[in-house]
């Protein structure tokens, strides 16, 4: 951490402030020079609270050199984490994809998608119970029948089944019935959920919030990695920038970032991001490219009748030729694709 | 709303379509031209599933005219609503006050504080017992004795107390202590939690997300008052724009946007916006000129010590000028400062 | 500034860079601990390259502490600026409106224009003679007729005129015609223009780029004085965000912020920030507020019929209403109005 | 075009819009609801001014349906425009990569750098001359005599030049020097230089803005169009967001929205975009996975000393192993490498 005294200030301030950072343990420099001094602090800085240090009476500003997370940190965790859930596999040279419908809406409907999806080679099946839509007017999901209705199609299939979780109240039920939690892009910083799903055994997915920074989504990650359960796998959804044109801009910067700050890992999801069918091809490609450890793709029977994100829904039909293409790239970048 | 048609689709289809949107109470027009024939919907559209009607085959694009909010719509409820807690009112003229340090931190902190506010003209006080934080490892907030020492302060001044609920596993807390309920920035599309407090019978503070348009915000004031609880008041505290300079960006646009679109009150927490106490007193005035109901501010007794946001907030004495400029402000924009 | 060195670099090699900054004339200050160390730099690091000294093979990463300007920088120069156009008087406690239209179309419109706002109290009138449009098909302006008719309409009310230049080859014509010389926003960061309008002997007023930070608005600033010319205005004329309900998301925290970094007057422009004419007026009192030094107001006299802008423009008779409440807050805020 | 008409309009006055709009050509079409009115129009609607109509007393909004742009409109030139330089060709399946430094630094540097590009498969050289620099006090470029030194290094090797011009009267400069003339991001919408380089006799290399939406982007290769010059190549290079980790956001899904949207080439710049030399690889992969037709790419042959943007440089032997790994990933993607 690196502390910017106010100019000016008296040398007694400055060493009374420096004794007591060496004081809590730390190593601590001083530059002095006409008109600004700089203080180094080195050590275990990610418990200093770094507003409280911006308020004292001399300091400027401060800044801070470290990551403020340690079990999502890749310096203290070289080994890519591999995140497993049933014959499903992400991470560490494993490529998943995951498919299914936007929401559940009838068993016919879900076990023929996931019967679908796993022929063309999905691994894991994605559906919606629980769904927060903007309006309240809007269709808010089957609820807890509808995770019923996946275990009817995981039972057919034997894919391992993702759905959103929205409150903690359903934690139980969730550990009972999903292979793998969501955590929705608008329920990142939902800390309390946060925490209640750090104490589940099932693998996290964590989306990243609209307007979150990589830093702010690996501190949500480390929220859940702080209360016992570590396999948690990110997720690239799409950020709100000025564009309007898609839905959400798709930040494939996210994968080489992410994995340089941690260890865990990134997938993408191309059907929320362009809001769009006929973006999800050239999108999917690109986050393989880049280097994401597996795809989350909105796949329906019927998109016209979708009750929900129609418009961005593959037929099984667009996957199946799309999961072509892709196999043939996963291999090209030298991961393999889980089946 | 409007539906652009593809280019080339047959005139039967058209037909058909807009005769399906007949048959569901709507008025139609159709305008034909070379290679684009638009349809023109009239009537109830905000039950219309605008995503369900891009799907279908021979549909382009479809355009909103109408808002897809109704109780929070000022076309439907002309008036200003007006919000009481104790003796505090916002809206309709009405100008309140919320003061109070980010976190409870003990009975003499925070009844200190609430004496000095009120002394100083604050019309409630605010205090966090549930804190949202970014690190797991930064002070999570006091919890229910947190709630208890508000209670004492408000003994204390007759203050109502202001603070944030983070789950829904705490309503009942809440309705029982608090007299406004705050749903934080980062909850603002918590649609589990909205639809909890929209049960409750105290008024709800509803911040703006970081990166929510008015229309979406609305649409999360809507979620509550679907519920039920109509006494909501809307506040602005800055959204997230490149501009790293102040915490976050404050849109003052927001008070006269709101203003037309909606009925219910406004108030600006000019703390947390910019994230800097020396800005809070011109942004603090700013807001009045732009027509505000109210401000949020954050009073510290020893800032430097604050267990968070120490950096943002204002002293007692600072507060005390403040509240005497802003006053005078208030009365010339015609509004009634209420102590 | 600060230099963070990679993780185990040698003691011989930090020595080595250390001593480099050295004989450059710094103070350097070396902080050891545990798998980091930090180098402080102090002394005239303005003229040292960020980017030249990150890729040094050691260096982990380098953050500035000192501003990259010099001549618009307050540190340096604590007393505000004071921008002189003939009667009309911009900072250190002066405030003045430019009022006009839009683009000048004919000598009726623009006298007309002219003598209207400045019977309500403007001090400058401005009028856009060559327009920056979107599209190649949209109105140009009339290009230097249009400068003539504003001469005509300073005849006519002794209003010195503000009019934006477009291109580097104007320069002499806009020395010869015009009081303030403006630079648009998509103009910003256009650098070969700056530095001739550095050697102009008018005042500049240099417009926000959409999606530039203070610090680069400032940089454009110290261009055209780093060329002589220091009688800089900046205009906050909004920024561009996800919010689409506004044109653009007017941000006042640019007043406060400006005039802590920088003793340059600062103004604001309502009209093209939300470019709706309903919302000048809130959005103008909020900057008077906010502690701007002036205004930029479009007016015209037939704002159905303007051949630019018309939705954002306000009649004469809205201007009128308008300057007398905009009078009434500038005193209290303790500025002096200049007519 | 869609136009809302004000609640409570009466029908007179919207026939008479109604006829207005019929004069001018148009087939208009009357929908009439409660509360609501909506006219569609259909025609030639790209000369229509949105503003102005928008100003009409009894409207209250107007959308645009289709595009503002013709000449770049695929839909009136479905096949894909392909751009030649000497031996170079971009578009219509045919894939180049442009190599080269940042800036023009010496004979040496230049015309070694363009060898060793040659030798792994680089289709153009970059070099500046002319530099756009944030600072006044930053290294602006060698000028004219780069450009000479550009054509040593062409002389040596055959590649064509690609240089950033940044004022119209370098307009006879580049035409004689310079085979494609770069247009960078902080002038793509100084319109005077683009009506400049709108009649150039060389193609246009087009980057867009930090906060351009594809509109306006497309929209100012239609004023390089509209003034002849039909060989524009548009180049993404990332946008301005609140993510700070990586300089700017590269926006991917721009390729398959602009190839829907413009029959007009695209390629990528990674460099620019993340401003770091470890994230060009992953970036460019995905370029090319999304369907990019180029990629411009900054290459040093000792990147620490490099006079600008050394941190985002490759060496040549990196460059050289990037090329043989995109090679193998065009060839996959179906499109002709052009060496």
């Amino acid at each position: 951490m690196v502390v910017i005294m106010k100019p000016g200030t008296r040398k007694e301030d400055i060493d009374s402030l420096a004794k007591r950072f060496e004081e809590q343990g730390l190593q601590v420099g001083v530059t002095n020079g006409v008109g600004c001094t700089i203080l180094g602090l080195v050590g275990d800085t990610i418990s200093l609270d770094i507003d409280k240090i911006s308020m004292e009476p001399h300091v400027e500003r401060v800044m801070r050199v470290q990551e403020p997370y340690k079990k999502a940190n890749r310096k203290f965790h070289p080994e890519d984490t591999i995140v497993r859930a049933g014959e499903a596999v992400i991470g560490g040279g494993n490529f998943s994809v995951i498919a299914g419908p936007c929401s559940v809406e009838s068993e016919e409907q879900v076990v023929g998608i996931a019967e679908a999806v796993k022929a063309s080679g999905a691994a894991m099946l994605r559906g919606g119970a629980f769904k927060p839509r903007t309006s309240p007017y809007s269709f808010q999901g089957m609820g807890t029948p509808g995770l019923d209705l996946l275990l009817e199609a995981k039972k057919a299939t034997g894919l391992p089944i993702v759905s959103e979780i929205m409150a903690p109240r359903y934690v139980e039920l969730f550990e009972e019935k999903v292979d793998v939690v969501q955590i929705g892009a608008r329920n990142m910083q939902n800390f309390d959920l946060l925490k209640e799903v750090g104490r589940m055994s099932k693998p996290i997915l964590l989306k990243r919030g609209l307007s979150n920074s990589y830093e702010e989504w690996i501190m949500s990650a480390e929220y859940i990695m702080s209360e016992g359960n570590e396999n948690v796998i990110l997720c690239e959804r799409g950020i709100r920038t000025f564009e309007t044109y898609t839905r959400n801009t798709l930040d494939l910067s996210a994968i080489p970032a992410v994995k340089k700050m941690s260890h865990l890992p990134i997938i993408v999801d191309p059907s929320h991001a362009a809001g769009m069918a006929w973006m999800v091809e050239p999108l999917a490609m690109a986050a393989i490219a880049a280097g994401a450890d597996g795809l989350i793709i909105e796949v329906h029977n019927d998109p016209p009748r979708a009750k929900c994100d129609g418009q961005q829904s593959l037929t099984p039909a667009q996957f199946d030729i799309l999961m072509r293409k892709m196999g043939v790239l996963v291999d090209l970048m030298g991961k393999k694709l889980i089946k």
